[in-house]
């Protein structure tokens, strides 16, 4: 029986969409679906919810949970991760209470800055952890990661460990979708290139019929940048760098030294800058789950349309050997030609017989190059950090962040890292 | 008569040092020395200087200055480039007092920062004019420039002229004399490596009879930082990153985010940081060349003694075929592997029979070329913004500098270029 393992499954609303997917794919009929989490009240809402769905659409599909790990491992062909690890409690709330004591503010902190640099610190262990596991129980398995952040832990996989590693995200689906929606543009047909590095990727291209959209894009943009909206982080970006970038506002606010500055408080409120945003989420999340849970986890008539996510239909392509193209995330071998080739890049990619082949998407533009390094440069550093576990590296990692160093000297941003060991405590491991 | 024209020759001081290095190098006798400047009068001074010297060494040498440069450049087999567009004034005060008036501090400006691109942006046509007559008048000589910004001037010439270039400057080669004597440290006899870029390439290794020095070179360094010296930015960041950097603390503190920080203006004194230190220089320069005049152009008996610039030597191993090694200013070809294909890197280079050959130096330590990246962004965009002559990619180069992005907002870069735009004027051509 072929298999897929869930490592994260107690995020039910996730798994919903990858596995409810699996479920609606012909070409998976017949797998295994093992579930795995550290959680186990939120591992059996998974698995109830995934026998609804089961029971509606695919019979054929077995769904088991494991409590050990490399049982769950065991004789898979895909791996999906979806770990957080340390949560919103405590690991998040640290991540943005302790900066904010240095006057350093965030939004989401799930990418880079000192949030995503600790948020990484956490999660590689436990990644090289799996990958081991993997290395053991299911050695030649494809492993298919959506933990944030996603450069810094899909580069950690690629670059350590021997396992087949993709990074999936779901800023390039959606970013022409979103963008013409919101400036009132026809989006059917529309011709498309996208590359870059995760959450900070650039439309590169975007055609119909042959025709540049942009300018109308431009115009439009200007035209709403007016008033007050939610994507003003990314309409100012457009404007001054003249493209548009995957990854939302509130993401993009804190990858750059632009919008979140002590000095320049009236930006806040000028660009509609949602500072402590995934804190706030993440509350209304479990808020909601509350309200939800019961009409997820115990609903025999629970449904499911196909999502967006690459996930299944990676696997669906593999399995049968019709191609299928996506955003993915891989090591740059050459394929950005002005970004460092350890960096993680975001490009086209095509999925087939037991492969995924990433695409040359040869020279960004200079400026959107250079944007990318100075977010690549804290990236390939935290990695290095955690790998090499010293705290000088931990430093230099907040040092290169264009937003933490901009904002704070070197000493402070010591002794914030420092605060930030000491609260998040075994969550990490030893750092000398 | 094999022939050596220098561009800029009414720097008198400097072409004392590199001509008069090649009235002492026996293999460059019967050589012309053509010298050119737009400065009649500072021409004069130095032809008169130099017959003095020639009159001593080297009787076999003509001195010929010239008022069209096309005929000083005909052909030449090598060109000197000393210029300084724009000059102390107006330019470099434009340079320094208009940032100024957004709160941005600047001590040198000649590399990177708003200074280090506006001299650029005035730099470069001017060079582009040069290489247009020496495609004319002598296309198979080779360019060395000695002229500040070094990586933009440097790349601009090897990435959009047809004339070998190679980019000289003074900083390698005193880079450990000067941290040895500062130490009170033993220099005979060290082995070193250094790569980067210019101004700031690192001090990769450093050995004497294979015993790595660096131990001893921060042991030293953590006392020396326990009270005030001229040194100090770049013991913070050998303290921080791990590694020296060849070019001064001075020229260091506006290369980062880290130093002039109006969030932390204690920082200045803390690490001697000397603001508008260039200006300063040039004031005393103006008033010392007055005293000193006489005594240099008038001089019958004025001596020289071989200077540790590069030029006489690279000159003399080209005719003599006897290789001469120095750090040089090229194309990233691959030299060093991960920093960008388009950056000008300093890397160590050899010098024989009419060629220049860069030695590959590998990879440097991740958070070196992450630190180098930040000012190649800036310095990649500059030379894009001198080609195109587009206002956006300058705002572009100004947004990417990291000092410039940590302390203003995007609306007061473009605010400030335009400012700079208006004072400099005709110093610049025309942009849109």
């Amino acid at each position: 029986m072929k298999k897929i393992t869930f490592i994260g499954a107690g995020s039910t609303i996730f798994a919903k969409n990858v596995l409810g997917d699996c479920l609606l794919t012909e070409a998976l009929n017949g797998f295994e679906f093992a579930l795995y989490d550290i959680d186990p009240k939120r591992l059996q809402e998974s698995q109830l919810m995934l026998e609804n769905l089961r029971d509606r659409y695919n019979p054929s599909v077995a769904i088991n949970s494991y409590d050990d790990r490399k049982l769950a491992l065991q004789n898979a062909g895909y791996v999906i991760n979806a770990i957080q690890v340390g949560g919103y409690k405590p690991s998040t709330v640290i991540d943005f209470e302790i900066p904010k004591r240095y006057g350093l503010r965030q939004t989401i902190a799930d990418t880079v800055g000192i949030g995503g640099i600790f948020r990484s610190l956490r999660t590689i262990p436990v990644l090289f952890d799996i990958a081991k596991d993997m290395e053991e129980m299911c050695p030649d398995a494809w492993f298919l990661n959506y933990t944030n952040p996603m450069a810094t832990l899909t580069g950690a996989m690629l670059r350590y460990t021997n396992i087949k590693t993709i990074g999936l995200c779901h800023s390039v689906q959606v970013c022409t979708k979103d963008l013409f929606k919101a400036l009132g543009m026809e989006h059917d047909g529309i011709e498309e290139r996208i590359a870059g590095i995760n959450h900070m990727a650039w439309l590169l291209e975007v055609k119909k019929d042959g025709t540049d959209l942009y300018p109308e894009i431009k115009r439009r943009a200007k035209e709403k940048q007016k008033t007050k909206h939610h994507d003003m982080v990314r309409f100012e970006l457009m404007d001054k760098f003249g493209y548009y970038v995957t990854e939302s506002s509130e993401h993009n606010a804190e990858y750059h030294p632009y919008f979140i500055k002590r000095n320049y408080p009236e930006l806040i409120s000028e660009l509609q800058i949602p500072l402590d945003e995934y804190p706030r989420r993440c509350v209304k999340q479990i808020e909601n789950w509350e309200k939800m849970r019961d009409d997820i986890v115990n609903n025999k008539n629970l449904t499911h349309e196909r999502s967006k996510e690459y996930g299944s239909r990676i696997i669906e392509a593999m399995e049968t050997n019709e191609p299928f193209t996506f955003g993915g995330n891989v090591l740059n071998t050459g394929l950005i030609t002005n970004l460092p080739s350890k960096a993680v890049v975001e490009v086209t990619c095509v999925a087939d017989r037991k492969k995924i082949t990433p695409c040359f998407a040869g020279e960004l533009p200079e400026q959107l190059a250079a944007l990318n390094r100075t977010n690549i440069n804290t990236q390939l550093m935290t990695i290095e950090a955690a790998v090499t576990r010293k705290k000088e590296a931990v430093y230099q990692a907040a040092m290169l962040d264009p937003h933490t160093s901009a904002e704070l000297s070197m000493k402070d941003i010591i002794s914030m890292c420092d605060d930030l060991f000491a609260a998040h405590g075994d969550w990490l491991p030893e750092y000398k």
